[in-house]
């Protein structure tokens, strides 16, 4: 099996779930907030997240089209992050994925709006009757996504991010900050294909160590990127947060020392795999794509 | 009864809990997102729309102690709004309820990612097992409560209002966004109420209408209040929309007429009501105090 073909096939499918989700709302949301949602939407993108929800939920005999809906959920509240995220206010990025943001096309007031209207629209998805018939299932996935997302997680992570020029972090810090802006999100995707699986506790804390795991491997795996890659190579503004002062786990461990940490922590999260023995070939070959990826 | 000091009552337990759910997340909340968070929940407030969500409960035999988390969700996300309503590529409000607003507090990225926390904690809330047992009455409110305040709802509203200095709406389509911008949301209090009931379809739709007239009759008083009052009796800029160029249906309806329609908002918010009896007593309370408030 090629994994990246795998993921691409797989995200060709989420864009048509998306695109979908869309569609369903456009006869009743103002322009140009259907178009600023559009924009951040369908702009795009691996879909690493979407696609760990359903490799996650497919461990467990859940077919793909039980966990597409909350797949896409989880997509939407990613995209609006990248949106607020990019804000003038914020990491100020006229640039995302070789496109401009959203909010140099559309304004600062419909990006706002855009975040925000994707924000809530992750939850109407993962409470609709329509992205999975149990809902105890449904009430899971929404308190799941909210606890990763909320102060606690992501939005913390990205104030902590935000003041990190200022307070020169250590690493354990820094460290926690990833966890908390990029790791807890792809924890919750792993999660939450456990939680569509009806997966026990223990098979449900092994999907959350690995995608911790992976979580971090992901982010140091960035910052490797970002410190080597070229400007156009990569479609992003790049060596930004060199300049911004803002310290990644690159810069306390060096270059061979971070390739050395990607490793490990590769490792450790498909060491939290090994009970699931063939099931999780995805989910390893996952771990290898982040491990490896060079864009 | 007196429907004001039964309303302040209701507001201070509110507030405490409110304060309860600040106090959950304050130890893993990084500053100053905890703070801004802390300004934009806990500075006061009439608390209308839990305090429906309570009435609206209690007709059906829901008692305060099992209907107030889920008032504090809607109050969570109300308050975002405003948070990010006032950000100066919005409304850009220096002043709300006679204190600073939150961006000229703790600057707009804090802003910006409080009201993104406060939206998000709502759904958190609405999701955990300690706001109601039955996972079917949390998705219920989460998917009411997503639907209400999404592109298709307030956030779509605020789209609209935003764009209406540019484009002159006529009536009918004044009238279309203000129902958007504040009538889903207190519609959505009043069908909260009855979902924690777990009311049948008839009843959840009387409420729906009831909080439908109720939230027109909120944003034409709101209208009129603004239009009549001064600055300081407001405790925030009047006369903004005005200046603005934004009609209101004031300006459609002039204020005798504006008054009249007011009235027989509240009168049909009332008669959604008749087959209730004595058990609407406080929501009729709810009804006329929105017509005849002065602030």
């Amino acid at each position: 099996m090629d994994f990246e073909a795998e993921l691409k096939a797989t995200a060709k499918r989420i864009d048509e779930q998306l695109a979908a989700i869309i569609a369903a709302i456009e006869a009743e949301t103002p322009e140009p907030l259907l178009s600023a949602m559009r924009h951040a939407l369908l702009g795009g993108g691996k879909r690493l997240r979407p696609f760990l929800v359903i490799a996650s939920a497919a461990m467990f005999g859940t077919a793909e089209s039980q966990a597409m809906r909350a797949a896409a959920a989880l997509e939407c509240l990613h995209c609006y992050s990248l949106v607020h995220d990019d804000l003038p206010a914020m990491d100020d990025d006229a640039l995302r994925r070789g496109r401009p943001t959203v909010h140099v096309v559309y304004g600062e007031a419909a990006a706002i709006l855009a975040g925000d209207a994707l924000l809530t629209l992750a939850f109407e998805i993962l409470a609709d009757p329509l992205t999975f018939a149990d809902p105890l299932v449904r009430a899971e996935l929404a308190l799941d996504l909210a606890r990763a997302a909320g102060s606690r997680g992501m939005a913390g992570g990205q104030m902590l991010d935000l003041s990190a020029g200022l307070t020169e972090p250590s690493q354990a810090e820094t460290m926690r900050m990833q966890h908390m802006k990029t790791g807890c999100l792809i924890e919750h995707a792993c999660a939450a294909g456990a939680i569509l699986g009806r997966a026990g506790e223990p098979d449900r804390d092994r999907l959350r160590r690995y995608g911790a795991a992976l979580g971090a491997a992901f982010q140091i795996a960035d910052d490797l990127l970002d410190r080597e890659a070229s400007e156009a190579e990569l479609g992003k503004a790049t060596g930004k947060d060199l300049e911004a002062g803002k310290a990644t786990l690159v810069d306390f461990l060096g270059i061979e020392g971070a390739r050395e940490h990607l490793a490990a922590l590769t490792d450790e999260a498909c060491d939290s795999l090994a009970p699931f023995g063939e099931r999780a070939a995805l989910l390893r070959g996952a771990a290898r794509f982040v491990r490896d990826r060079r864009h």
